[in-house]
């Protein structure tokens, strides 16, 4: 058997070996997306309905609007940090985290909206477990290149730190 | 011929064939990702020139603004569904329905600018195309977990389903 | 040594080996994508204390708020050409670019921020930057088709003058 042979063999087997391995790596990130975008879905219908009962001139619609502005807002945001810190690292504390995201800015919308005009809540919110998702990347792609230079794979003992530390984020 | 030169052989092989690999399996829903920047680019040349010629008072540059945000919201939430559907099933019937989307995209905008200030179109649009591609992720899901606790592989079945089923989105 | 022994062990090196790949083909990507994260939650920061110390009524807070809102418009777009030209491509002209990217946004927000409420800079803003990504993206999926179909890899010709070409963009 040649090497030739081994490359075409590889040609042949990688390809679903490593979509389903691909796909296995990410589908807590992709269940979590899931559940924002029916987050968001439900954050829009609330738009609309408001809208269109009181004819988008009333304060109870100018603050839902806000409300979705400012989750929408910061929503790329939210995804990016989820899934570099998810393949960077590990799927798992990074899912969990986004869950806790999730359910932080659901308490965001619903209290920005029973708030009275005067004292609303600020622009920004879930700061803790962006961080925590932010730090994940910074820890992951040191430890990338610490691989590469220094050889020594410190990952293993990282994902079983940051899967105890995501813990840490139920704390309120 | 050992293990361990065939992980060598695997290590030298496997970086140039899986991105080859990767690209193939996501280059229409680059294509679409592509299509929808221009149109965003499009749409944000439209505001620019509004808010030049018009000096940013004016009901018209309210509406092509208005327009525009309400793209922009929901625009990361489409992109989300769209590569996740793609990614987990097929970007095939994925790209075609974000093809779709676009489209509607382009006529809710076309008609929030020609409307008369009384009656707007609501914020939501393109629920269909979104929900399509909503549905495709949880089969895709739900298929990859069959065939790692099963075994069984429904994956060409679903794919053959999901491309008929998204040529029903054409229906208006 | 037979095919099937091999599948085997594809199945069992491929999944660290692939991971490891993936990693080192985005993480100038993700290193972008974070400083762009820092950036986000700078402006968020801007936009939080100013409505706090003005109550949310000054053309100071309006100011910020719209250079903010302007900069949030265009970020998924960002993030998509950006990855989709270090994906279909080479991450590192894609990543140099990005980072001239968020200089200009920064340039932009800051420069916002300062002007009297007479003059006021455009909605849009570093088009020079996404349409290279955007070129890249194009001409990186063409190069995909022309190996399939002919055989013909340019991609390291191409990746030479994209990346020659990115020091371009540095000429204000």
């Amino acid at each position: 058997i040649s090497i030739n042979q081994i490359e075409e063999t590889n040609r042949l087997f990688i390809s679903p070996v490593m979509l389903s391995v691909v796909v296995e790596h990410i589908f807590l990130l992709v269940l979590v997306t899931l559940i924002s975008v029916l987050q968001n879905a439900f954050f829009a219908t609330k738009v609309e309905r408001e809208g269109k009962e009181h004819h988008a001139n009333t304060s109870a619609f100018e603050r839902v609007s806000c409300a979705n502005r400012n989750c929408m807002d910061s929503y790329p945001t939210f995804l990016a940090v989820l899934w570099c810190a998810g393949l960077c690292l590990n799927q798992a504390p990074a899912a969990f985290s986004g869950l806790i995201y999730l359910v932080a800015r659901q308490k965001y919308f619903v209290g920005y909206m029973g708030q009275t005009s005067q004292s609303t809540p600020g622009y920004v919110f879930g700061k803790r477990v962006l961080s925590f998702l932010f730090l994940m990347c910074i820890v992951g792609i040191f430890n990338l290149l610490l691989v590469r230079y220094f050889g020594n794979d410190f990952k293993d003992t990282v994902e079983t730190i940051t899967t105890a530390a995501s813990a840490l984020l139920l704390i309120p």
